[in-house]
Order: structure tokens, then C-alpha cells, then sequence
């Protein structure tokens, strides 16, 4: 680890938290230099869907690269290219009655971030974008606007302006109806919340902590947005591809954004990829004018387009995300009931689920003891106090019963050095 | 083709210039889905320095994927990361006595230079950056704010503040030092240039049109800074890996920036990756602070490494560049004064070079019937006049000709359109 | 009129609401220059509370002016700013334990707006200020990024940046806690909403719409700011100078604002002045750092000080203004009760009441009925739907009757131009 | 002076250089409390063109008030207003052969200032301002990030955006022509210097140090201006209402400004008033979207039209300050030769000269020495090193010549005091 020590920036994170030298991977399994194995519920957060390494893709990497296809192409036309778009409208526009335009924006989510607020202020001629409270976008300039957590805003060293911050689903209480207060404050003309260019919105938050939009809160700021003629721009980077089950994350709520941002899971095999999909009517681009050298990442629409032919020609893949995230859900009320110490409630969606802790330094608590006992796991939201589930959308059965298991373990050994009045809370009311 | 105008964005923009779809590539040649050859000229814009498919660098990944190697790691410790680090500094570092950190960022250029400058505001405390004219530096909000180009910043939809563009070396003509002016401006404590925390620059502007920073230019620039505590930014993203001679394109002037941005050519395979380098006394990010899903995009480490290792490990590779930069350079100059009625002057440096054109359309023309005749290449300038020759550096001497000899006949067909008065142009002096 | 309409820029308002040349003035009573009085309720849009030509104020002027005493002192000692300085410590700070200094800035409340929010921004080293829906405080380009209207904020061309808008006292129904609402985003590490430098508010909002912050509310706004170490600013500028009754309109709430800005009524006579108050411990600004030509207009000194010695010796101003503002409010109330077609509501506090409309229009008629009638009156709110009376506080008891009447007389006959689903809304409830 | 010292924020100025209580004052002439009389060589910053309490102005005030005429109006009409208005176009305009409309702003400086830039970013849709070095335009966030001094700018806490400082006339040398510098950054669409709305400038720089634009350079920008269809600002706040002879700085270059910023001596007996003037077609103003509280003092409207009517009905004002300035003139030029030790250079134009010295301790040294011999002046310039005579324009010739007096009876004093390596520096250039 010298080596890091000496070279790497402090910047560096992960390594941190997970101090080994990992050397191989396959599915929701990685082994370190030593050989030692740690099961995988952090899934690069979130870009591992399909695993480390999965056999489809894997052939696919090699197939081509043995072919000696164009792996960097800009953005001229390749095969690669046009099989992916044709995949991407067969497996997933047209079965859901979408109709979208597709830009590749650079390969990385905040890119297209970047390149979706810039169309939509474009479009609209306005400034000011609302975002919500918790909401994770990135960290480039126009993203971090829109990001909400303090770690990363205090970092920019410039004002981060022509954002609005509005409190999202359930923020302020399940009783306060944060659309009506967004809607207020938009509508009115004497408010000082300049009418915006759009809305963006996670219909969960991943790095916020698992917060998960009502399915009736994404209807009515869905109808926000065309009553006041805002678009809805619906970042789905984390939560998109699987991760909750249907392809987008917004599905079960009905709703057509205008536009939607996919970076992570889409090429499937850890490749970077980014894409904006936007309503035929919004492509105001001229040529060019938002580029970037790695836009053209054939290697990745390779297996991307593996991804969704194998993955997503029908219904099979969702239903099995769905079951495992039925177990995870489940297993997870257990830990909530069974250690009532620890005060946690269950967070998420889909296989993007979590324990939010009262007390963030039991959070870090458990992923610590976590890791030692072979599980990857990680915190997230404002005070890093949820702990995040991610495991691959393909983890085995076993693997994921093990995972959940070492999980408990740590949790139970984590409560167990809590002082007593933790964990018998009702007994200490007056403490 | 049909394809990618029914689904793509009106924002592709190579694919216009080189209508037809590509498939497979080899070093410096480029064969679409029809079976026919280009030469390549264009090199991903500076990406594939040491050619597509390198069978070097292709060997390795194959191998890396076969072995189920860690292809997406966030920023955890990998082997391949760590064969990376020590690499970077045995090849590159050591040998030019440099001591540097280096930051994994967002592996595309433009979150290199976003990294950049937060590092550089949060060291200093100081807002304001100096960027240069005809400057590109990419389009996420920060990176867009530095870059000069119209069509780019139109697109942004909200301020770029926070930047002062100066004139670059030989802006103002040759007679006026450029350096003197910002010197002035940036001490005088009544001029309105706020004094910076950064200056960022290109030591030849590959978007801008090949302008070339004059080695004593950088050598005062340099000590300006040092006179003012301004930080010295060289984003070596298109000019760096060799593409100028040197791994970096200031080797020449013998200065020592304090932070460069790398990444187009870094991972040699054509793979996202971006590098910040960072002197280790500015190292104050906190852990985390700036991340990026695909800050650890481990299949690039891999070709890096290889690249590294292969071409870096002595003085071989340069002088080869050296050698051909020698030829085209001679190739350019005798088009310059074979063709006075194109009215060219030749640009660039190393195997960055180009012919600007009086007139835009002249060269529009030529990378126009370029193309029809198998030769791939771009035009970049502030009006698109200047004709860039950016092939592989690895191309084959052979090729190198083929290419040349396909431009010249270009220009001279072009030119043989002309009407008579810019063919003769000393006859119609009074037209 | 046409000499206006020739030379005077579009921009002109008043002179439209109110289309006759004014020549002189008494108290509360306005003559044209074809000796038509009509009755005041603008009062200068709050800037004679001690009438026109008060002539206590005005023989202080004589006087002074024809003693030859100083017009125009920049920031110089003067006998005259010696006096006032003394007067405000008497009459003002001390009788209300106050601590503060006093900064001359510019004599225009926007400029005092602007020199308040430098303050907080200096001194605490953060960017971002809370700012209110409807608040108003200014039109140059850091007291407009304050302001809500967007009719204001439209002229801005430019961003309005680095402020936070937030619901007002009563902004969301009286069920919604605001403050509390502020609390979670400012003290939320991941809101996206920044910690402010400061928090400014006017106890009554008078071009807003004459919305009144609950006194509650003001205290509670006062603990956020404790616990957050946010500076609290008072903008008074309309409110203040026994607007409401007491000097200040924070007084009933029992707060101690960090900064208080003050202009309008303030030299008592209509002359420009603007002061800023501020806790001694927060005067870290540097000399002449913010500067201003007019910041020591003496004329509005020496009528400052008359006017404090005058009317703030002892309670009995305070009571009459308290009485009247009896007698305005029952008769508010009354009009209210007996005009219920008009669906109007009571607003405001002290002397600074008016009727809210649920139909602008019918305001917008009342105040041109009234203007025909000879009562000068305005609208104010975010949609011109309040008809707000701001008469002289020391106007003569039969002369607010008479104005009384006049407004009477107009509602009534701009409700009689109702259509009759209107005027019978309990029949009509189902049309 | 302790009620000043316990009561007066820090941010006070003039108080430290001029220590005295001042009570009354006659044109050039300032008496204090103790009936020390101080020739005024400040003028109240250039206010007070027409000397203190001017009789002719004085008469007007006096009349005015006896006669209950309004004080305060809003921007309502008014007889006051109306003569002004009239006043204005005979006067001033029609003579001139001008077409423009009138702007009444709050009555401040830097609020016209405000008002300029607004409209000029409506008319054109644009953001960006080219302002100068060393220029100053007011301390109110808009007019400040057109401010050059970094004392003033440092205090804003946010960013001073959408504003691009240019080289002004000479600043770069005289061999270099700034016009030609900022024509290409203009006009090439990828030198990062945005399109601007307009241009502002000051004809002589008075806070800047008496810059003085030459006539060509101002024809120049003007050409630049109509070239780029950008529009044109003179700030002629301090240099306007006669203070370099015509009643505009820019008469002499015979240039068409399409927006003039006035305040400052525009009432001419020290009272706030300030005015743009717009040609007609810029006037997109909608009513009521720029106002202010006192943009309607109509005392200072009746002292504005005295000043009109009394010195601009005729020539022989403005010739007999051209005399006055030429006396000043070859003063100045005595001086700079007859105390080479001083090294000085003589600055400005018209009544606004002064002597620019190369050490600032020198020049701060002389003003101290003047004060205790019954002097007022300052210093300006970026590092306070000019000394700025800004006398009454209508300052009795004696008056004058003894002012001179003390002003060369002070820089001969800090002269001697000089070590003597600065006395003769001849002898002293190897020390």
C-alpha cells in the first residue's frame, strides 16, 4: 500500500475504507492480491449491475478486440455504434412506447449532467434549474450546483449559482406535501425563485441515503413541470438500468421525463459510458457543440449492446431483481425489528436498499466490521449514517444470502459494544 | 446511416465530415463497414498516439480480461492501479527528476481541469483564473468557463465567470509581449483583473489552431506566477504523451507547472483516462472531496502501463516522433510556398502541425476532397481555418507519405478551383 | 405632460398612476398646479411618516441653509452629522439599551441593503444569504438578487446569484412552520442550501403586499440565526421610523438584529439619507471601503436630528401613531365586512395597512376611482392586489377621515361595476 | 471628535485625513467649528463644481422651501421636475445638437451606473461589460464589478461577474494600442472575451489617478463600439457638468455616446441627484422596472435648474474654466520641473489635474502637510499616489493662486524631508 501512500493524492477514498490490493473479480465476488475473497455489495457503486466481469460481456470485450474493432471513434458512425442505437430502441424505447433522441455525451454521469442542463436552458432560455435536497449529480461545475452535499459544494471555490434547492419527497415529513410548497414558490411571481429551465430529479437518491421519491410525488412534480411549461429532467445514472427493477427507475410512476441521464450500469461491463436521451422536440444542438474526446467509447457500446440483447429481451431479468430485492427487503425488516438498539429504519428500492442508523458512527461501525469479515460494503446520505446495499442485480442466491448474513453479524457486534442505555433504550428514557 | 439520424442527436458532429460507418482499425489505417481504407490523420484527436488497436496494448488487455482482472475499481487499491503508479513514476517521473502526485479523476480531460482548478482556488483561497485565448479545455461548466471558443460557450446558458482571458504567446503579433501585459495587470491593484489563483495553458493549442507557446513565453509565464504566487497550470491533455516529442509538450522550456492535467493518449488503447498531477505541498483535497464513478477505470491503468513500458523506457520513441516531425514539417513548408494562392503559413509543433488558411472555405475544402481520396483529417481554429495533421504516432513512414501525398493532392484540387483572382494574386492586386 | 412624454425615459410609473403635475405640498395634502389638493395615502411611498414640509423640519433647513452651513461633507466631521449622531444615541439607542454603530452609506436604502449583506459576507467569510418571497430591498445588483419580484429581478440581464429565497412568515398557510422549514435546509449538511452569511427580512413587507411576519415568528427567526451563527438584518427601510409605532418595527418582537438598514423616512423631510446600524463587533470594515459621494448629505442631517428631537423625545408620537392606526383598521375591517363582493382581507401593522383582493383589477380600480376622487393611493403584492395607506403618521384626524371616505366611496363604486356573480357570490357558487 | 470615534463605523474616510469638525462653508472656502477657514482644492469629490452654498443656488433652495413646494416626488410630476426637464433640453441638449432621453435613477452615482448596464444587457441580450483598468463606477455589486480597485472589490464576498477589464488609453504604454488589443478580443470568436453588451469608460479617470483618454483613443472606441454594434457608456459622473469645460468630458472628441451617466455636481449645490441619459431607441425600459426611493428630489431638481439656467445659457462659463485650468496647468508644470526630486509627472485635463508622484509615501505626505496649512485635497489612483486638485470650478482666481501656494509650500517641505539620495538623484544612481 506504500505505493498508493506515496503517489496517490489524499483525495483518494475507497482505498480507505477497503485497505487491501484487489487484484481479481467475477460477479459479486473480489479477490485481493492475497487471495482472499470479499462478496461485493458495492457493485462500483452501482456500475456493476451485471457483475464483475460477467461471461456475456467478457466474450464480447474479447471478440471484438480480437477483431480489431474501432475501440475510440469520437463521434463518427462505427458498426459498434449503430448496433448499440438499434439495440437500444429494440430493447428498451419501443417496448415502452418512448420516443427519445440519444446524445453520448463524454463517459462519465456528470457529463451528461453537464450536457442536460445545458439543453434545457437552452431550450428554454432560462437560467435557474431546481434541485432537490440530498440529490447527488456530480462534481464538474454545472453538476455541483445541483449536488447538495456540503463535502463536495465546499470544494468548488466559486459560487454555485442558478440553482434553486427545494426539499424532496418526504423531506420535510410525510405530512408536508413538498410539491404544493415547490409549486407555490415557482407560480408566484413575486416569490424570487426565478421560474426554472427544469426540475432534476433521482427517483431514489444513492449517495443522498436511499431516499426514495413517493410514486405520486414523481406524478404531481411531473405535473408541476408541464403546468408551469419546466421541463423534467430525470437523472437516473444510479437507479437506472435495473437497479430498481424496471430498466428506468421512474417506470412504476408512469411518468415521461424530457430528459434522462444513464451513465453507470449502461455498458454493462464497467466500461465508461454516458448517454443523455432526450425528446426528439428538445434537439436544439448544432454539431459539436457539447463534445468531448471519449464520447465515442466503442469498447463500451460493445457490451452494452451485449447488456441489453442478453438482459433485456424480456421480462425474465426484471422478475428476478424483483425476487432478490423482495429477500433484501425483508431480511432487512428483520434487522430493523431484531435490533431495536440500533434505531434504524429500512430505506430504498428494488436492490437499492438500506438501514438508516440514528447514529452515523454505528453505520461506519458495522461496514467496518463488515469489510473485516469479507463483505464490501458502504455509507451513504448527508452524515454518511445509511448503509447502503448494492450488490449486483446477478449475485447468486447463496452469495447473496451470505453476504446479508455477514451483514447481520456485524450489525449484532457492533450493537454489542454499545454503551447500555443504547441498547435498551426504553429502560433509559431519562438518561 | 439512416440509423443514426433517425436516433442520434443533432450534436454528432465527426460523423458529418466522415460519412461513412467505420468497423475495424489497425495503427493508422481506419476501414469502414464497405472494406475501404483510410489513413487516419486525426488519431481520436490526439487519443490514439501510439495508433489503434496497438497490438502491444492489445495483447495486454486481452490478457487482463482473460484473467478476470478488475476492470471498474472506484478508487479502491487494484494491482493493476498499483503497476500503474509505480510505472508513471519510473518512466516518466524519475527520469525527469519531476515529484508529483497524482489524482484519479473522472477519466475524461475536461474533469481533469475541473479538479484543476478547485485544487487550485482551494489552495490559494483565490477565485479568478487566468485562461488563454483560442484556449480549449473542454465543456462541463468549470472546463467551459476557461475555454474560448464562441460556439462552445454560447451553449452553456448561464455565466462563465470567474476566468480573465489573456492573449496568448504571439496573439497581438510578435512585436507585443503578451507576458508583460498580464504582468501588469495582474500587480496593479487598481486594473480589475483580480489577481488569480491560477493560470491555465496549452504549450500548443490543438483546438485553438495549433499556436504555439514561444519556449521564452512559457519561461516568463512561469515566472510571473512564481513573481505573483499564481498557481501554473499546463493542461497537457492533447500536446502531452509524446504527441510534441517529449512526454510533455513543456519539456522544452524547461519549466515545472504546478499541477498538469493528462489524458486523451494517457491510456494509449484509446480508454478513458485522466490524470491530474499535482505537486505534493497543494495536496489538500480531503478524502472523496472530487470522485467520479470512473476514476478507476482499471482496463486503462493496464494499457497505460503497457504503453509505459513499451515506449517510455528509453529515448527511442521520441526521436522517432522527433524524425517524423522533421518530415512533415519539411512536407508542410513545401506546400506553403508551392501554393502562394492557398495563402498558408504553417502551424504547430512536433507531430501537432497544420497549415492555416486565409480563407476558412480553402480548407474546409481540402479535408473535404481529403476524405473522398481515403485520408481522414480535421480542420480546428477559432474559424475552423487551419488544417491539422494529427496522425498516430506510431504510423508507419509508408503511411506517412500515402497521407502527405493524398493531402497535397487535395490542396492542389482545391486550389484548382480558386477563382483567377487568389490563384494570381500579385495580377489582381487591384480586384 | 407632453414635455414627460418627449424627454422622460419609459421607465417613469407613478406619474402614470397619478397623470397631473404636482407643484406644492402640506402634511398630508397635495396641490397641482391648477390648485386641485388631493388627500395623501403614498406618502412618498413611506418617505414623509412626518408629512410634507413638516414645518418644524422645514425651518431647520432655512435655517441651516441660510447660516451657510454645510450642504455636502462626503464623510468629513461636521457640526451637523456631530448632532445627529448624538440625537440618535439619544432619542433612538440608548432609551431601547441598543448597541450599535452607525455607517453613512450612500442615502438610498438600496446602497445601505448593499452595504449590509458586504458586511455579513465579510465577516463571516460565506457567500449565500436568506432572503424572503416578496421581500423587497433595492434595484442595484446585490439588494435585487434579494428581491423577489420578478418584474425587478427580469431587468437584471445577468444572474442574481448567491441567495436563498425562502417562504415567508405565513407564506405557506398558517400551518406551515417556515422556520422550521429553514432550520432543516440550513442546518442539513446535504441540502444543497449553503449556510448562510446572513438571513434578511422586513417585519412588514411593504411593496410585497403588506404581509406581516408574526412576532413568533421574528423570535424564532432570531434563535435560527443564534444557532447557525447566521447574522440577522432587519431591512427597515419602509417599516421603520415609527411606521408600525415604535422606531423600529422589530420592537413589539423584542429582537436584537446584527444589522438594521434604514433610509426612507428617516432625514424626515423626502432629502436622501440611508444608515446602516451594526453591532460594534461586526465593524470590521477598512476606511472608505465602501464609499459614496452623497454618504454625508448634511441637509438631511440637520432634519434627521430635528425630526428625532421632535418627535422621539418622549412616547407621545408613538401613541398617536398607535391611535390612528386604530381607527384605519376598524375601518378596514368594516369596508371589509360590509363589501364582501370585493372578497377582500386585511393586511398590515400600524400605519401601514391595506386591503388584499382576491381580483387585482378591482384594486387596480379602487385606486383610480379614488385618484379621480382626489385621494392618492397605490397598490403593492407580487400581483398589484393590494391597496396599501400609508398616509403622513402625523396627518390630521379629519383629513384621514375625509381620505377614509374617499376609498370607501371608491370601493363602492368599483364594486358596483361588478358583474353581479360577483356581487352575490354565495348564489353563484356553483356557476 | 469622540462621537464620532464611539458612534461612526470604521468604514469612515475623509474624517482621518481631514480632522475637524467643519460647521459652514462658502465656495471654495470650508470653515470649522473652531473658525479655521480650508480651502477646498476636494470640492466634495468633484460635487461641488458651482462652490458651497452657491448664492444663486442658495436663493433657489431658500425660495423653494418658504414656498411649500414638493420635496419628494417619487417619480410623480411635478413643476419642479418639469422645469428641470425643460431646463435640460435648452440648456444642455439642443445646443449640442443631442437626442436623448432622461433616466432620473436614485440619486447616486453608482445607481445610474446600475441603470446603465441593465438596460444596455436588456437591449442587446447580452452579458458581458468591458470596463477599464483603474476605472471606478460606484461600490454597489453591479457598478462594483466595474470598479478596478481591489480595495473596493475585495469587500464584495461574491464574485464580480459578466465584466471584462481592458487596458484603458495609455495604460500599456503609448506605443501600444489598447483600442487595437481589445478590437481583436472582440471581434474573434474564440478569444474567451464574450461579445459585449457595452463598453463603459470614464473620459478622465478621477478616482483612477487622472487618466486621461486621449481624443483619438475615445474616437476610436466609439469605432469599435458601432463596428461590433455594442453600445457605448460614458460615465461622466465625475468628470461631466463642466469640470474639464464643456458640460460633457466627451465633447471634445466629438464622440455619441448611447448612454451618459451623470450625477455628482448635476445639482450643483451637493444635493443627491443623478441621471442617465439614453438615446430614444434604447428606451426599452417597462415603467417602474429600475426605481428608487428619492429618484424624485425635487429640491435638488430646483438647485439642478438654477445651476443650468445661470451657467449654461452662455459660453462664458466653460471659458473662463479653461483659463482656470490653464493657470492650473502651467502651475503644475513649475512645479514638476522645479522639484525633480519629487519625480512627478503631471496628470488630468481641464479642473481636473493633478500630480502623479513616484512614490505614494510622497504624495500622502504632501496632502498631510497641505490640511495643516489650510488645504483640502486628496489623493487617487490605484496606489493613492496622485495628488488630485479638484477645486470649485467657479473658485475665486485669488483663492486659487493661494491654494496653489500651499500646495507647493507643502510638496516643498515633504521634499526636504526626502533623504537625500531622492533629492539628487543625478548623484545618486549608484547607491
Amino acid at each position: 500500500m506504500r505505493t498508493f501512500e506515496r503517489l496517490e493524492s489524499e483525495v483518494r477514498g475507497y482505498i480507505r475504507s477497503f485497505p487491501t490490493i484487489f487484484k481479481t473479480a467475477r460477479n459479486a465476488v473480489l479477490t485481493d492480491q492475497h487471495g482472499h475473497d470479499y462478496i461485493d455489495f458495492l457493485a462500483g457503486a452501482g456500475t456493476l449491475n451485471y457483475g464483475h466481469n460477467n461471461p456475456v460481456l467478457k466474450q464480447a470485450v474479447l471478440d471484438y478486440v480480437n477483431a480489431d474493432g474501432i475501440v475510440h471513434g469520437l463521434d463518427m458512425a462505427t458498426s459498434a455504434k449503430k448496433d448499440f442505437l438499434n439495440a437500444f430502441e429494440q430493447r428498451i424505447l419501443k417496448p415502452r412506447h418512448m420516443h427519445y433522441k440519444l446524445q453520448f455525451t463524454g463517459p462519465t454521469g456528470t457529463n451528461a449532467v453537464e450536457a442536460a442542463i445545458k439543453l434545457a436552458r437552452k431550450v428554454t432560455g432560462r437560467r435557474n434549474v431546481v434541485a432537490f435536497t440530498n440529490g447527488f449529480h456530480g462534481v464538474t461545475l454545472g453538476a455541483l450546483s445541483l449536488t447538495g452535499n456540503r463535502k463536495y459544494r465546499d470544494a468548488a471555490g466559486v459560487a454555485l449559482a442558478d440553482v434553486h434547492h427545494a426539499p424532496y419527497s418526504g423531506y420535510l415529513g410525510m405530512e408536508v406535501d413538498t410539491i404544493a410548497i415547490l409549486d407555490k414558490l415557482i407560480g408566484d411571481p413575486s416569490s424570487g425563485v426565478d421560474l426554472p429551465a427544469a426540475v432534476i430529479v433521482e427517483c431514489v437518491q444513492g449517495e443522498g441515503g436511499l431516499n426514495v421519491a413517493g410514486l405520486n410525488w414523481l406524478r404531481h412534480l411531473e405535473q408541476l413541470c408541464r403546468r408551469h411549461q419546466v421541463l423534467l429532467i430525470v437523472d437516473d445514472i444510479q437507479a437506472g438500468c435495473g437497479r430498481t427493477g424496471g430498466f428506468f427507475s421512474f417506470e412504476q410512476a408512469g411518468i415521461a421525463p424530457d430528459l434522462i441521464t444513464l451513465s453507470k450500469s449502461l455498458s454493462g461491463f464497467g466500461l465508461p459510458m454516458a448517454l443523455l436521451l432526450l425528446k426528439p422536440e428538445l434537439d436544439v444542438w448544432k454539431p459539436g457543440q457539447h463534445n468531448g474526446t471519449f464520447r465515442g467509447n466503442n469498447l463500451a457500446f460493445v457490451t452494452a449492446t451485449a447488456a441489453l440483447d442478453h438482459y433485456w429481451a424480456d421480462g425474465r431479468f426484471q422478475r428476478s431483481v424483483e425476487f432478490k430485492a423482495g429477500t433484501v427487503g425483508a431480511f432487512l425488516d428483520k434487522l430493523v425489528s431484531n435490533y431495536p438498539a440500533a434505531q434504524m429504519t429500512r430505506r430504498g428500492r428494488g436492490l437499492m436498499q438500506g438501514l438508516a442508523f440514528a447514529d452515523p458512527a454505528l453505520a461506519d461501525a458495522v461496514t467496518s466490521i463488515a469489510f473485516q469479515n469479507g463483505l464490501i460494503i458502504e455509507t451513504s446520505g448527508g452524515r454518511d449514517e445509511v448503509v447502503k446495499l448494492l450488490m449486483p442485480l446477478t449475485i447468486e442466491p447463496e452469495r447473496l444470502l451470505a453476504g446479508l448474513d455477514i451483514l447481520e453479524g456485524a450489525l449484532a457486534e457492533a450493537v454489542s459494544h454499545l454503551p447500555a442505555r443504547f441498547v435498551h433504550p426504553n429502560q433509559e428514557v431519562h438518561a
